[in-house]
């Protein structure tokens, strides 16, 4: 009755088929498996929205759940391609940072597809249907694939460290920029609880001050800018009714200032 | 083999993974259950395009079905959150007017969902995943949710009532523009047979004059005017081969005389 | 636990529930019934993008699937509906075109669908949920169709044959433009293979000479037009980073030459 799960991500949209040959790939590998869209509307090759959209989500699914994210601009290249393992789920996709939320929060092994060990055809353009789509289904099917991968220890990710400058003073990067204009940091509720303890903090940016963590955009008047903690408990710099990042001319990689 | 049925409509997009962590929880909740997508790409806040769209579909779906509606611009306010029971169906989600077709069609019983009552954690900006989606994984486990509603009496429609002006002179509002600009108005078919009976009527508006219901389109012009029953029974002003709306220049809310 | 499945194709969008009314249709009557979205984001009218959707993902779908494909402009003319049967699998749909491809790959026998003798409700403008959607149900219960189709020979593709200009000249006619600019040609890698055996080629187009089919795009400089296959083994003529339509002023119905 409880079928295995595998949720796809992509950025291909649907009218090519391209995701309608995955679906039908997984279901003849693997049949009885529940196929679930998360997303096909990931802006192409938008590899930090696809990022970001599956740190919303994957800690929701069940265990055993398999991630298959195919936001590849680097398919066909010398880009690694990835099996990565947590205590409840597999992920399987490119090495081009996509999983970059996942490495920051969850403990985890990780190993590269040997595309070469596989006897089956593999389009060099189509990984998502000829590699990913194929190995999520033997995982599904709770087969080994053991032979077509090799444990590797360097992955790719955009998550940047916070610098410490000073004793009370660090810097923290913009992970990116959601839809909205929300600014997300990289900097997590844990983290932060760590380095602030019961201190005083202030978050600084030109000439914008914020030394409160709200709950909700009402908080403050229409326009305002405010902090907030995201759906995925990463620290944001949001605006009341707008976009933070345009107000504060604001990038990803750029990097906001924490005094304690 | 016949799994309980979870459909889903929200005004989210796919691509911040609120669809996905909605989904993953429902999973989680209930294995084996099938979720169905109806829509994600219902226009951001857009409360009566919700309604029509669940209207023209619901009565499709099988018995016992559980459909949840997140079209909620209202989140995080004293809005109230809904359980609609009827024969059929249960519908959940927000009470501004998302149900407003189904109190027009079908008997039913409303429960407000206490939302202090959870003891499990909230996030007030996501009532569809921590709220509407996990009672909607009981329901389909067969498990009572009798301690987390209250019955209410009083919901929000935005469905007006024909108003009888004299005995043979009617006005009646319209409903919803929809995306080809056909003005759907507050009269179902029947109520038209009830009211009209085998009599003669016209519906006016401005210098518009319309004395017969046709079958399709093409029975006109191009470019002409014409009455139809929508796919869910309401009357509609269409125009074949544009937008009725645009051309009698009505919006929601407006009303039309009818005289018999 | 494996299930059969229905895979759904239209040009609907989501946001009217016209696509939520076929899927309750099916898993009303057809319960425990797979139903898989392949796209619903067909531009609409476009029976050949369509076409070449499902053209890209049918063939990795499990034996036995079932494809409902409802890009239907002519929808209550006097276009057929259509039930077309490979070895493997089952095609529903209007008769304009939809499966020009399958036509081209497969050994088909092709059925009319006689709506006149469907003793249900049938909305003469939505075919969709009323013909189409109950016809894959029942072949999904393993009920006979027999008494709702007739056989019939003559269906419409829009794929037309190579002309024989001379003994080693031959003009191949423009099948679509993708999404991209790749123009799809009407040759296939099979008959491709029988006309030219080791022979060399050249396409030729105004002033562009092509002679060799390569892997992938970035074999050649960006700006350049080059020939591949396509991941349905047609050959296309494809610029690296760009719209090869575009370059070369074609449109579909547009012809190349070939000469041996």
């Amino acid at each position: 009755m409880k079928n295995r799960i595998i949720a796809l991500l992509t950025d291909f949209g649907t009218e090519d088929g391209y995701v309608g040959a995955m679906k039908g790939k997984i279901l003849s590998t693997a049949p009885g498996v529940d196929v679930v869209d998360i997303s096909h509307d990931i802006e192409p090759f938008n590899t930090r929205q696809a990022a970001f959209c599956l740190s919303n989500c994957y800690s929701y699914f069940p265990d055993k759940t398999i991630f298959v994210i195919v936001v590849d601009p680097g398919v066909g290249t010398s880009r690694k391609g990835l099996v990565i393992q947590t205590a409840n789920y597999y992920f399987i996709g490119p090495d081009n940072g996509v999983f970059s939320f996942i490495y920051g929060k969850e403990a985890f092994n990780s190993f590269e597809i040997d595309v070469d060990s596989i006897l089956w055809k593999v389009a060099p353009t189509f990984h998502g249907r000829d590699v990913f789509a194929p190995l999520a289904a033997f995982l599904a099917n709770g087969k080994s694939i053991n032979n077509l991968i090799t444990p590797t220890k360097k992955v790719v990710t955009f998550i940047k460290p916070i610098k410490k400058m000073r004793k009370n003073h660090f810097r923290i990067p913009v992970v990116h920029i959601d839809h909205f204009g929300n600014v997300i940091l990289s900097l997590q509720k844990k983290d932060f609880s760590r380095l602030v303890k019961s201190k005083d903090f202030r978050i600084a940016y030109r000439s914008y001050e914020l030394d409160k963590i709200l709950t909700t955009f009402g908080e403050v008047a229409s326009g305002e800018i405010l902090l907030l903690w995201d759906s995925s408990d990463y620290l944001q710099i949001a605006k009341n009714g707008g976009s933070a990042a345009k107000e504060l001319h604001i990038a990803v990689d750029g990097e906001v200032e924490m005094f304690l």
